[in-house]
């Protein structure tokens, strides 16, 4: 077996006798205890922050919370985050009119002088970023959000809540770098792989509801589909 | 707006006037048309790589092909390539008799004592490596398959073909960086950012069929889920 192999092995080995929030021991030690070269450490510790096993703290490196699984289907972030056990939150970073791109317009079967109401906001679990949300909803459908919204609340909650009910989604899921404005407002790195969603929402009378594009930590987010044959 | 956006906005506007294997015009020539920083260019066009818009070719760089987008259903690979009118095909990396692990003995199922197939290949889209795929299967049920099937052909096929039926599946999405071993058989780099693809697959009864392990290429590769409000 390859050290870099070998050197893995031993590290999860180690991580499964250590709890959330327990300290990984450093580089040189573990270069030490395993007999092989630093380099070959930092190589598999680098692994490990981009798969979210271990994070850094302070100076130190701790043992990271799973990851969030969201599941992928028509409940919100809020109940997939609930599902978990983990206490939903958002903090808002832009809310504004915008005008419609012709892809917009396209999604949301606008006309072209139809506004759109764009929301961006941090997702976070248990006070931790994990997410940037961006969501462009038709003005003309919405509206009254301006008012009686409250951003840090659940916006499917807020949506359901008129009488809207969700029909169908279609939603591409890719792997992306994150620009350096969104790694600061998930207090990341521009290396670090994200992953990038896209959905579109509609009504159950196919009338669209939202254009939804978000990023998500890949070190602190899974998504997991349960299929069926009637898929 | 900052250079890095209006920089990328710009080179946006390049590629939708340019074709699938066009040249793509180099750092310096982009910094001295668009009067900005090379390293500025170059944060823009590792994007662009990243995210499949453009790929080196020798020693110049060109217009990719649009990505594969793979529906998450119960289909094969080879049903959404071809879906997507592109050439499925696959190299034979590994093909072995593995012991069980106790996850993968609970997996499937298995005695403590029972053999597992483990299949290994890269997959192809139109000659282009896309994606590696680890498949494990309970040899009691498959073991025939070492006399029988052609490892260059589609699994889900030869499975379908002894009569069994695929009835459920639970799939997981993460990000990754690739091993050294797994970036060379992808031909690809351990910074790029890959798809990580967790199956389990069981029979219409609820036997289990497979645990596959993938890894695709995040700059050829996207996956898309059509959602339903009965899920």
């Amino acid at each position: 077996m390859s050290k870099p192999h070998a050197i893995r092995t031993e590290l999860d080995g180690l991580l499964d006798g250590l709890l959330e929030g327990d300290a990984f021991p450093p580089e040189r030690e573990l270069a030490v205890r395993f007999g092989v070269a630093r380099e070959t450490v930092r190589q598999a510790l680098h692994e490990l922050l981009v798969e979210g096993r271990i994070e850094r703290r302070g100076r130190g490196t701790v043992v990271s919370k799973p990851k969030l699984v969201q599941p992928l289907s028509l409940k919100s972030y809020t109940e997939g985050a609930l599902r978990m056990g983990r206490k939903p939150g958002r903090l808002l970073v832009t809310w504004e009119d915008v005008e419609a791109t012709p892809d917009l317009a396209e999604a949301l079967q606008l006309a072209d002088t139809d506004a759109v109401m764009h929301l961006e906001r941090v997702l976070l679990a248990d006070g931790q970023r994990i997410g940037l949300e961006s969501t462009y909803l038709p003005k003309h459908r919405f509206g009254d959000f301006t008012d009686t919204f409250d951003p840090t609340t659940s916006l499917y909650a807020a949506i359901r809540a008129t009488g809207v009910r969700f029909g169908s989604a279609v939603e591409r899921i890719e792997t992306v770098l994150a620009s350096p404005r969104e790694a600061g407002l998930l207090e990341s790195t521009t290396a670090m792989p994200m992953l990038r969603l896209h959905r579109r929402s509609l009504d159950t009378e196919g009338r669209p509801i939202e254009v939804v594009r978000s990023l998500y930590r890949g070190d602190r987010v899974a998504f997991e589909a349960a299929l069926n044959d009637r898929d």
